[in-house]
C-alpha cells in the first residue's frame, strides 16, 4: 500500500482541502510520498497562480504547498512513530499552529516543483517539519512548520 | 482618488497576482485601502478554499491573503513615505522575503474576514508589516512579512 499517498489516507472527514484534500474537486490535490527519512511531494501549478509577473508563482501558492505538504508529513510521522504502517489505520490530521516560509528565489511556473519534507521534531500531538521547494534543482523557497495534532471526537 | 484600493495603482505588468492582480481572471482579487495608519481589506472566500474540515478556511488562503493585503500595505506605505498620493503615480511593486503566520483560531469560512496591516519597518527597499485577520471580531490569525521593493527596469 506504500504506492498510495498519504493524502489517500485521510479519513473523509478531513479530505475536503484545497490544497491537499482527495475530495475537493476544486483544489490542488498535492499527493506526499515517503523517500526514505523525508518526504516528497511533486506538483505543478497551473498558471493561473502567478504572482505580480506572469511566469513566477504567487507567494501564496508557496505558502499552501508547504502548508499542505507539511501536514501531510506530519501525521504520516506520527504514525510511523507509533509503529504503524500506512494503510492499517486512517491517518491522524494535523493543523498548522505556524507557518514560516523564505522566499529564496523566483519559483518559476511551468514546472513541476518538488518539495521535501523533513521532520524536525515530534512531542506528543505537536510536530515541527521543515518544508523545501525546488524548481529544476534550484532552491527557491524554505520552510517550517508547527502542526498540532486534532483529537479524536 | 482615495476611493480606489491600492491594488488598482499597480502598473499593469506587476496585476497579475493570483492573490491581489486586478488582471487575474482566476484570482482572488484582494482589495486594500487605507484606513487611518492601518491598512484595511474585507474578503469573504469561496467555499471550497476549506480546510480538511468543510466550513473552516484552510492555512494556505490565510496565507494567501495575509501576504497580498500585506505585499500592498508595503506599497502604499512606500509611497506614502516618499510623500506621493496614491494615483500620482504607479505603486512600487514589493515581493515577499519572508512571512511568518501564527494561526491561533479556526477561521471560519462563509462570513466576511477582516485583515488590518500596520507597518512595522519602512528601511530602504525593505518594509515589514504585521498582519491580522479576523472574522466577526476574533482574531484568528496573525502574520509578519518582510518585503522587497522591486527595482525599476
Amino acid at each position: 500500500m506504500a504506492d498510495k499517498p498519504f493524502q489517500d489516507y485521510y479519513p473523509d472527514e478531513f479530505a475536503h482541502c484545497y490544497g491537499c484534500g482527495r475530495l475537493n474537486q476544486d483544489g490542488l490535490k498535492i499527493k506526499s510520498y515517503w523517500d526514505g527519512e523525508e518526504s516528497v511531494c511533486h506538483y505543478t501549478p497551473k498558471s493561473c497562480y502567478t504572482g505580480g509577473v506572469p511566469g513566477f508563482a504567487y507567494g501564496g501558492i508557496i505558502a499552501s504547498l508547504i502548508d499542505c505538504h507539511g501536514a501531510a508529513t506530519a501525521s504520516a510521522a506520527k504514525l510511523k512513530e507509533e509503529g504503524v504502517a500506512l494503510g492499517e489505520k486512517p491517518l491522524p490530521r494535523f493543523v498548522a499552529a505556524s507557518l514560516k516560509v523564505d522566499y529564496l528565489k523566483p519559483t518559476p511556473l511551468g514546472v513541476t516543483l518538488e518539495l521535501r519534507g523533513r521532520i524536525i521534531e515530534i512531542k506528543g500531538r505537536k510536530v515541527t517539519v521543515s518544508v523545501t521547494l525546488s524548481a529544476e534543482g534550484v532552491l527557491c523557497a524554505k520552510g517550517e512548520e508547527m502542526l498540532v495534532q486534532i483529537k479524536d471526537k
